[in-house]
């Protein structure tokens, strides 16, 4: 049986989630509701849905409904759907702290089945006009059901979930709620308060355009979402506070009594620990070659790269400028699915008068 | 009169040098010297290098020397080259701090001018296999030059760094530390911290595998380097540590004293600082246009859209693969010049029936 899906809140997370699952043999039909008509309209265009309606319209017929409001939205869109959902339906959300939003789904009537979620992918912009189908791909989506989830219920939710190209990961709510506030909450406070703190420093922020720019990228992100985020896991957020204030008391005291060893402890341990992070795949192909190549700036250089190696039957599946210079030329990055094949890109480029060489 | 340029140290900062200032008209001759001599053979392939030779000779005949060893072993190479300098001879260093090298070149011979340099500019890769002509591109390239250096030595110099596409930007050594110690050497400590912290905690690093690890990504930098870095500047990185610890305690309190106005304030203040933060561009024209585009994952995909737009005279001044499933297709991000060829590309690649939007 194919499910009708409802997603309420059409913005990056709803907008994507429609698009994946309007590519999907499990679903029959998207039903969509957002407070701004433009936003609806657009989704329309996008095929992120396919109809809209009221909220209770939208809910009524369907088997998932998703809400993918921000988080304090969800406390009024719960009220207003509850006497229209059909019974068996399972409501599920977006939200980035969970058990909040468990109490909250904990009041839908019985017989209707309420599942956390929280799709660990995103990006720096926002809105329907950045979703993207492939959003999800590879990323981990975790569930929270509670105790009395029945089996085929999670299943069914995390088969319709991994149609995305998500990687579902269930967990407790209360586990969920601590693993982010280190991952993603303690982060976000780092950047925000190395920025306030650069910026009391004269001249800081000119040198600052390079690295320092890129590290604190989370800073700019929404404040009002993120107060909101950060309040609705307060009591795990300062409990990670004081975590790390006393991680960064201890390395002071090395610092300030010359313990190299133990300094060196630290930075060793961070490699290795970060190293044996599973790096998230967004490339067409698992593993692939890179070939680095130094190009004239001029019209048409990159079809030409392509066209070059296609005449040769190698396909470019991973491309990035890394550097360049206008009116000079650049440095482009080329991933290729073998070494073969890079070791005869090298050549074929050679032979056109670029300059070439293997990463 | 062209230059001619000693190189000591040709890792990922003196390759990069080379390779630049061999594209340059005021350069006449590059001298390259390295430890490892396949390191010094790479170099010369990739024409970063015009000759090699032992220490004393690189530098006996150049006018600028430019020393691009790690920090520790600035200290040994400064000695072994002391009595070789021509007179008027510059020497130059490019490590991450500068009081302690200042000390150092202040024992160059009379007659020899000893400036500091700190290029701000590095890639995750290193070592002459992930030199770039183009890295120093639009970075800021910090000088430190000393109260008796003479402004046409200075001027020359900086002119010669310009060279590499840096702008230079001229300071003092104490000053160039503290503010380093905040937006370089701090973050370095804070993401260090985060992983080892995370890493104490069951299950967090498998949701880890997206955001949290970009945000953490100089966590795997060079442990041995970094010692020497933080070492090398330890009065300055532990005054940072003690005013981040202080931004965090306050932090904690408004969390747990529920003073919501308190942390919006300091979310809307690092939003507004980091956004005024200069962005450094990488692309081959200061300013273009997105059009965002979903294509089928088949050989030759990336060649075929540079030949289409190419064919209608468009070039593409941008290319990045943003998401992506095998055997599927994928999302790719295209930078045209100008907004009307965005919309021009847009129904190109409509009528190629292949999805596409401006960003």
């Amino acid at each position: 049986m194919r499910a009708r899906v409802a997603i309420i809140g059409l913005g990056l997370i709803g907008g994507s989630l429609g698009m994946a699952f309007s590519n999907s043999e499990q679903v029959e039909l998207i039903y969509g509701f957002d407070s701004d008509s433009e936003t609806v309209q657009r989704a329309l265009e996008m095929e992120a849905i396919h109809c809209t309606g009221t909220l209770e319209a939208v809910v009524q017929d369907a088997d998932f409904v998703f809400i993918c409001t921000p988080l304090k939205s969800v406390k009024g869109v719960i009220p207003s759907i509850a006497a229209y959902l059909k019974p068996g339906c399972v409501v599920t959300d977006v939200s980035s702290t969970k058990e909040q939003v468990m109490r909250l789904l904990s009041e839908l009537p019985v017989g209707v089945h309420g599942i956390g979620g929280h799709p660990m992918a995103g990006s720096e912009k926002h809105g329907i006009g950045a979703a993207d189908r492939y959003l999800f791909e590879n990323a981990v989506y975790v569930l929270t059901p509670v105790v009395g989830t029945p089996l085929e219920v999670l299943a069914a939710l995390s088969a319709l979930v991994e149609e995305t190209g998500a990687r579902v990961k269930v967990m407790d709510a209360e586990q969920h709620d601590r693993v982010v506030a280190l991952i993603s909450h303690l982060p976000h406070i780092l950047a925000m308060s190395l920025v306030n703190l650069v910026a009391q420093e004269e001249d800081a922020l000119l040198l600052a355009a390079g690295g320092f720019r890129d590290t604190t990228r989370i800073a700019s992100s929404n404040p009002e979402l993120w107060e909101d985020i950060l309040f609705s896991n307060r009591e795990k957020v300062s409990q990670g506070l004081d975590a790390i204030i006393q991680e960064l008391s201890q390395l002071k005291e090395e610092l300030d009594t010359l313990q190299r060893k133990a300094v060196r402890l630290r930075l060793d341990s961070a490699r290795q620990v970060r190293d044996s992070i599973p790096q998230r795949r967004k490339g067409l192909i698992p593993e692939f070659q890179d070939v680095i190549t130094v190009v004239p700036d001029r019209p048409g250089i990159i079809g030409q790269l392509g066209g070059w190696l296609g005449s040769h039957g190698i396909n470019i599946v991973d491309i990035e400028i890394l550097r360049a210079r206008e009116g000079d030329g650049g440095t482009i990055r080329l991933g290729v699915p073998t070494k073969q094949e890079a070791l005869r890109a090298v050549s074929i480029l050679h032979e056109q008068g670029i300059k070439a060489w293997m990463s």
